[in-house]
């Protein structure tokens, strides 16, 4: 799978990119990123790459001439121009699977007040967004995305992790985990994991998975 | 405000912590944040930090000992220790606003199948979920919270930002924006952001808000 970045800070990335578990899928050749400075495309002598709301208001909107070059510099046939923004489609663990299974990704990072929305109009496939917040760019939104999409893409994530059992496989919350040693501090484990007896240990686990949503996140249960 | 965050892998952080608005709000002063790995912790000779699930099962649980110990050395009186994790509350940016007047945030950033349930149940205060999808580990979410909070702090987005119009505020989402030219490509801006009629250009922005918002997001609509 191939990556390509475009933000106004490219070095917001830099530890991302070659730390952890994604820097090893780099390494390996499993998912291939590049990283754009927008401002590269930006073709005054200031190297401008926002100007003043339409309208008026406040804050900057950026501009479309250096965005549109942009996209067009690093776009392949069939690829995949995904734009990060807070009035974007919520993003899940279904769609990061999905997005796993694409050759090529383009995320565009905004800034200031957003994008010029004629860029969103026509070069925009899907506009994402990870969360009801707002950050001061989207380039973590877009380290958020490909982090959880690279999970899905074979090999990435080798023996370490399990996809089957984890928080939104089948809409549930993760049961809660518990390691060595048995007792620390005087706080015990649950006995039941002691206890050899796996059929009652899956029971358990579901028993609290289902009850730690039904108290956090009612609204998971309503999707199964 | 002063920030430390326990990770095992402090690096992914170097280029978040010095670039954009939070490398400019820790250079101010205005945001303090102290980045450890949690292996520092870790005591005996292979520092380990990890070990498998009681109870069986894929995947490795981090232990209480090094946790414990790393949470116990960065805290203070009245801090607040906030663990990261996709069964967490989910983050907003309500919570982003309440947690800037906070003085001193512990972030813990979990990885693998998580940490053990004890950690949780004692020396975490509260359980921040980012969004409905599972990362590799939970760096890059204490990041976003971080990013998400820091600009409600006084001074740091200094006259670049309005946060009275965007996303989230009175539940819903954003206008869109376009600044110069007018015309780009034969696609013109809409006629009113021109007209200078500034009533209407607010009876406009607040229609688009409220049309976007019902088309994407009727759940945020049912919050006012």
């Amino acid at each position: 799978m191939r990556i390509d970045v475009l933000t106004l800070f490219p070095a917001m990335l830099d530890g991302f990119l070659s730390e952890s578990i994604l820097g090893r899928a780099r390494e390996r050749g499993q998912v291939e990123v590049a990283v754009h400075n927008i401002r590269d495309w930006a073709t005054d002598k200031h190297r401008t790459t926002d100007d003043r709301p339409l309208g008026g208001g406040a804050g900057m909107v950026m501009k479309c001439e250096p965005i549109f070059a942009a996209i067009e510099a690093v776009q392949t046939p069939g690829c995949r121009r995904i734009y990060l923004t807070p009035d974007g489609v919520p993003f899940t663990a279904a769609r990061a699977e999905a997005l796993s299974h694409e050759s090529h990704l383009v995320f565009l990072s905004g800034h200031y007040e957003g994008i010029d929305q004629r860029i969103r109009d026509t070069v925009i496939d899907e506009e994402l967004s990870i969360g009801d917040y707002v950050l001061t760019n989207g380039t973590l939104a877009a380290a958020v995305v490909i982090d959880a999409l690279a999970r899905f893409v074979p090999g990435v994530l080798g023996e370490e992790k399990s996809l089957t059992h984890e928080s939104f496989t089948r809409c549930l919350l993760d049961f809660p985990q518990y390691t060595r040693p048995a007792t620390y501090r005087g706080m015990a484990a649950p006995e039941v994991l002691l206890s050899g007896n796996h059929t009652a240990i899956e029971k358990w686990r579901r028993e609290q998975q289902e009850r730690k949503t039904a108290r956090l996140r009612p609204d998971l249960l309503s999707k199964n």
